[in-house]
């Protein structure tokens, strides 16, 4: 891999696609977006051929040989490490081959997926708020609640690809049912749509208010909106006290859109956290915000490419 | 390390002090039992000799030397990888320096002292229920409830040796107090003295019962200890579907004491477990009982020296 050649980072989520070219020092430069395309009628096809033109803009011209690789960073589920995705969000994509497909059109370079909170936690502890730091668990809590997991300064991927996921920690066994089919999990009380939807049941809102307007509302001192974003604050520190004591891990640094709530949520997730995390070693972690902002999921994808021995462990 | 020679495995608990010989494919041979001395007045020079006198009956004639290694598994909480010990069961250590004791007896070969529980995890990963698979999370339930991590093939350790300590994972936030300061955690719920207390709480047993008693009145039938039992079962059954979710391992094994009770603990332990275990990853993990019995920690802590490159990432 001649060292003068960048990597083409790839993020597809549910709400937009995003591409952007990186840097071996992972600086992000050349960002371009589009919105995901949806409706019922999308096909799988017609969906890739928008990522096929996000794409070209940044290869027509220059060639996919121009590029150390492609890395990319999708929502989940997916299957690891052959890239098969089906996430959540784009109803247009199941089982759809997506790793195959990039890797027909830059067949001379390493094509590399994983999930795009496994990214984020990459890139956080590549070049964000765990630099320096051997063991980091990086957290997205946004539409859901996902994370990744680094120890001893290497990707822990787990049996699927799935390890650092903290969205289904249990943090309260008869809490409410959560969409996995479980009870009580993280995710069902902190993601987005929850946080919302339990607000609204409290009277704020109209129908169609999204977290966002409750971290809007909560910022003004509406007190539905407050007891909402400390209800998932507190959710959010006892999953993290139980992960603490079960990872040992140096730093966690919590991203995604709802965590730009500030103090509003990470105020009840200190709190809870202190009153859960009694051990040593988790009281020892620090507990913090994200770094990268919305490009720490390129940056991440990038790193499974120009970091391999760390980042990437699989075919 | 010579072809032919054995490692000196030590098991260092409350109860009792274990030797043995284990060769290098985990045969256990030789083996010597002590219990482990107490009273007020006892010092840590005091049990330090003891430890001597148990390790002389396996050097005396042969030397030293004839060992490839020493590997122990000791209570915690210890300091790692400098292995200087605190077993919360045997007060008259405090901060003693273990491994640097033992170094001096054994100057010429590896001395290597980790977590009791992470050598339970190692030995059934080596030669237990564990074998064969790469992502393993061994957990020991008895006086405590702790454990050790697999990932990879590979001993993961954390930032302070004590990743995989699944005891103080949050089961229900609004729970009993645990000594570790924090709440609900599943060892104020699943340790053995506490399965007793709550026991004896609902109008069972005597004074200094025991939660062997428990589980033998259990057997026979007995409600309140079938009750206990559930309780305990339950919240190991909610640990595990966290600990799942966050690890992504092929296998949990569970060992231990109170893990003795069989099916009037594993019955409401696999039940909980299915309730909250939503996520494929998570419900194709197969929870079953450690396979090494009383060996599991003396095999894991001798493998601490002969596979060090997978169990041992430390100076």
């Amino acid at each position: 891999m001649p060292a003068s050649r960048n990597v083409l980072a790839l993020d597809i989520g549910g709400t937009k696609l995003a591409a952007a070219v990186v840097d071996r020092g992972g600086r992000v430069s050349a960002a371009a977006r589009v919105p995901t395309p949806h409706g019922r009628k999308l096909d799988g096809e017609t969906l890739w051929k928008t990522v096929v033109a996000l794409l070209d803009r940044f290869t027509s011209g220059v060639g996919a040989t121009s590029f150390a690789g492609v890395g990319v960073g999708c929502g989940g589920p997916m299957t690891w490490p052959d890239g098969h995705v089906s996430p959540l969000n784009i109803p247009a994509w199941r089982d759809f081959p997506l790793r195959e497909r990039l890797k027909e059109r830059f067949p001379d370079v390493p094509v590399r997926v994983h999930n795009d909170a496994v990214c984020v936690a990459v890139g956080e502890h590549w070049r964000g708020a765990g630099r320096g730091r051997a063991n980091v668990l990086g957290m997205v809590v946004s539409t859901g609640v996902g994370g990744g997991l680094v120890l001893g300064g290497r990707l822990v991927d787990g049996r699927t690809g799935n390890a650092g996921h903290i969205g289904h920690v249990v943090v309260d066994p008869e809490g409410p049912d959560c969409e996995c089919g479980g009870r009580g999990c993280l995710e069902a009380v902190a993601r987005g749509p929850a946080v919302a939807a339990w607000a609204r049941s409290q009277g704020w809102g109209r129908p169609g208010s999204t977290a966002r307007d409750v971290a809007d509302d909560a910022a003004r001192g509406h007190p539905v909106a407050v007891a909402a974003l400390r209800r998932a604050g507190e959710a959010l520190g006892v999953a993290i006290a139980s992960a603490t004591h079960l990872l040992d891990v140096d730093v966690v640094a919590v991203g995604g859109g709802l965590s730009q709530a500030g103090p509003l949520l990470f105020d009840p997730l200190e709190e809870a956290f202190r009153r859960h995390a009694g051990m040593d070693w988790a009281r020892g972690v620090r507990v913090v915000a994200a770094a990268l902002g919305q490009e720490a999921g390129m940056v991440g994808a990038a790193a499974l490419v120009l970091k391999g021995s760390r980042y990437w462990n699989a075919d």
